[in-house]
């Protein structure tokens, strides 16, 4: 160890006669990798649905729907703060799993939705604005463009809010998704 | 995108026709270098103490403990769970800052202390037996090997708590020190 | 102690012959109840800017904006996830201050915006959906009506994360607003 | 509201015109009653363990231990910080729940244990010094005094992590027990 370098003020410089050996760690902080996974999985499995619906029906269609809502989002631990894009009134805000099926799939009469998951999507793409990581929590904010059957392409701001649960899997808690402003 | 190898159960897979974009990335996050960093400085820090005793006397190491104590260790934001190797009875633990100046540099009519950090350490060495990371805070646990100007060496069995502070710093904020059990 | 009642598989039941001695407890969660502060402090600051500007003008509304912004958001520790309600194109997030303020009072010719704190706001008033309590941080989704000089009511879809420093104070990490979808 | 009591730079002060309605509350945090109740649950294990010794013999210790050790400890995610009071060299530190099993009841030939369990405990108590609480992590250290069969108490210095996992359970993942420095 050069002494002469030391400096007592730089607690994290690494200065060192000691020498650190491999240990075991247990790391449960979520990484940016798996946050950009988690938003293409998401991507991933809106156009599963789609294409589930065009080749099953609708019935197809629920039971991945289902099975993204069950993997990809934290309904089993509570209430999800989610807000979808073409929602108003008084279900603007789907907090149970049921409210957030019924707005991918429809077909849920307490619910007015015709589906946004069945819309043919063929592509998506995501823009994000910044991302905010801090401990088993990740927050994104950006823009997603979604591309349907005819080639139309919406886009849409979009906010989420990821949970890494005790298996290491992150699930959404949070969803706020708006179509852009229009001075209209 | 390639949809036959598609898998919607497969949450965090990566597949996509999306394209990720650059964002900034804001990141409250312990890494395990940071933790790493932390205890080598801890070591510098306690040498540093040791030579500035030798070489300018009590009170040019108090003033070092001193600082180290500021930028080191947590107690400006409230109590530390200090348990120091050689203290015991009503003076085990040093959740003040004045009780942990007492233990490194003694002087303090409060605290029994010689001096921990006055004792001529000249190297020190680490062994992590396992290191824990969750959000803003890391621990680590594993032995402390402290060689003195004798050329004797101790072995302490030693458990820290890290927590990133606002400025990105680890500041200890747990601290249990303890002498090997010998069943003599 | 009584061993009858005693139950090894519920590990949280409290059965003790121990007696717990007060401890200073260090605690950096947050709490619903500051949670709740904090929008209402939202509001109160969105309305005093509108109050300063009919009173002292730009000048003064720009001055209290500032104040707020420092205050009340976490711009000083890194990007903002901020999609205010009336923004659009490339303007749309406003991860800077500089940007937010430009928001809330104009007058910044790198931003469309003529100042949405400057609409004379007279009345504020929450309907929170869901909220999303995780260590240091919060979030939550909901409805906020403002009402203006006219007595004419804005609801708005409002989505805030906040992040407690470690001063002890919320600050405002994320904020997606936007208005509800029509239809139409 | 009254506007003339308002003040922009109390951030988190309550002042409102707005009315918040109730939401449904997802809460991960650790609060200090259920650290206080996980120390007198382990407290409580401990006896039962050492009842069950003497009521069942080994057989039935080692089953309420390994139950004990499932409920309680972390091990199912990772490796545990343990370093149990009377160990000492290449077995100080049981990162396992094999070598946490072991030194609770013996009889791994893997391990010098003679089952710090079996040793007829028949009250416990607790004299914590502090606790700190960050997010879903919990610190305590202090006294325990554990009194045997012969009334004979001995005291040590543990220092306990605590995690809440997604099932809203605290799970031991630092144990670091220590008998009193003794300067003879």
């Amino acid at each position: 160890m050069n002494k002469k370098t030391f400096v007592v003020l730089g607690f994290a410089a690494a200065l060192t006669s000691g020498v650190v050996f491999a240990a075991p760690v247990h790391n449960n902080n979520v990484t940016e990798d798996e946050v950009l996974a988690a938003q293409q999985a998401w991507g991933a499995a809106l156009l599963q649905i789609s294409q589930d619906y065009t080749e099953g029906g609708l019935e197809k269609a629920t039971a991945t729907a289902t099975a993204v809502l069950d993997q990809a989002y934290g309904y089993a631990h509570g209430p999800v703060l989610f807000k979808p894009t073409l929602t108003s009134g008084d279900t603007t805000f789907r907090t149970t799993q049921e409210g957030a099926l019924a707005y991918f799939v429809g077909g849920n009469p307490d619910f007015p939705d015709s589906g946004f998951a069945l819309k043919g999507w063929q592509e998506y793409h995501f823009e994000n604005a910044a991302i905010y990581i801090n401990g088993n929590m990740a927050l994104t904010m950006g823009n997603v463009m979604l591309t349907n059957a005819d080639g139309d392409v919406t886009t849409v701001d979009k906010t989420w809010g990821f949970k890494k649960d005790d298996q290491g899997d992150l699930r959404i808690i949070l969803h706020h998704s708006s179509l852009p402003f229009s001075a209209d």
